[in-house]
C-alpha cells in the first residue's frame, strides 16, 4: 500500500548522520537490539517493547533507516525492519562492534 | 587559576556520551583534526579555527572533555586540548579509525 520506502546507498551515508542516528536512547536500543539478533532477523516495530506510541516509533525507525542503519521492508501487513549489517561493516567498520561491546546489558547502567 | 577540570575515568565513558558528544558538526569537526594531528598535540581552542564566540567554544570543549573525548590543560595563561588517544582506543576500539576514514576532508562535502 505504502509507496516505496527511501533507503540510502551505503556510501552515500555520513558519519554525522549515524552519529545524529545513534544518539538517541531509544534509537541506540533498536539498534543494540538488532546487532545482537542474528543475522538477517527481520523484527516488527513492536517486537521491540518500547515503551512509545506508534508515531513516535515510526519516527524512530524512520531515522535509523534514513541513515542507512536499518532496512523496512513490508510483509503483507506487517512492516518488519532488519539492521543492514553487512553494509554498515563496509561503511563504517568497527561500529557495530562498539554497540555489541556496550550492548551486553542495553537496560542496566554499569555494574560499579 | 581555574579550579581542577573534571575529566572522567575512561571506564566510566558510555557509547551514548560519546555519540552525543560527536553528534555536532563543530565537536566532530574538533575531533577529527585532533585525530589528524601527531599523538600528544596540544592545542589551544583557538587553533581550531572555527568561527564561534569564546563561551560556545568553551561550551563544545567542556562537552568533549566531559565525554572522555579530550584532555584540557592550562599551560601558564592558555589552556591547551589534547585528545586521549589511548584512552579512546580502549574504550572503544575502532572509534578513532571511524573518523580518521572520514576525516580527510573535513571542510568539504563528498565528491560526487
Amino acid at each position: 500500500m505504502p509507496g516505496e520506502l527511501f533507503h540510502p546507498e551505503t556510501d552515500d551515508v555520513t558519519l554525522a548522520q549515524v552519529l545524529a542516528a545513534l544518539d538517541d536512547p531509544m534509537r541506540l536500543r533498536i539498534v543494540k537490539v538488532l546487532v545482537h539478533d542474528p543475522d538477517a532477523t527481520e523484527r516488527t516495530c513492536t517486537s521491540f517493547q518500547l515503551p512509545v506510541g506508534k508515531s513516535t516509533l515510526t519516527h524512530h525507525f524512520r531515522i535509523l533507516r534514513e541513515a542507512g542503519l536499518i532496512r523496512q521492508v513490508d510483509r503483507g501487513n506487517s512492516r518488519k525492519a532488519q539492521l543492514r549489517r553487512e553494509d554498515i561493516d563496509r561503511r563504517f567498520p568497527g561500529l557495530l562492534s562498539l554497540i555489541l561491546a556496550e550492548g551486553t546489558t542495553p537496560e542496566s547502567g554499569p555494574a560499579n
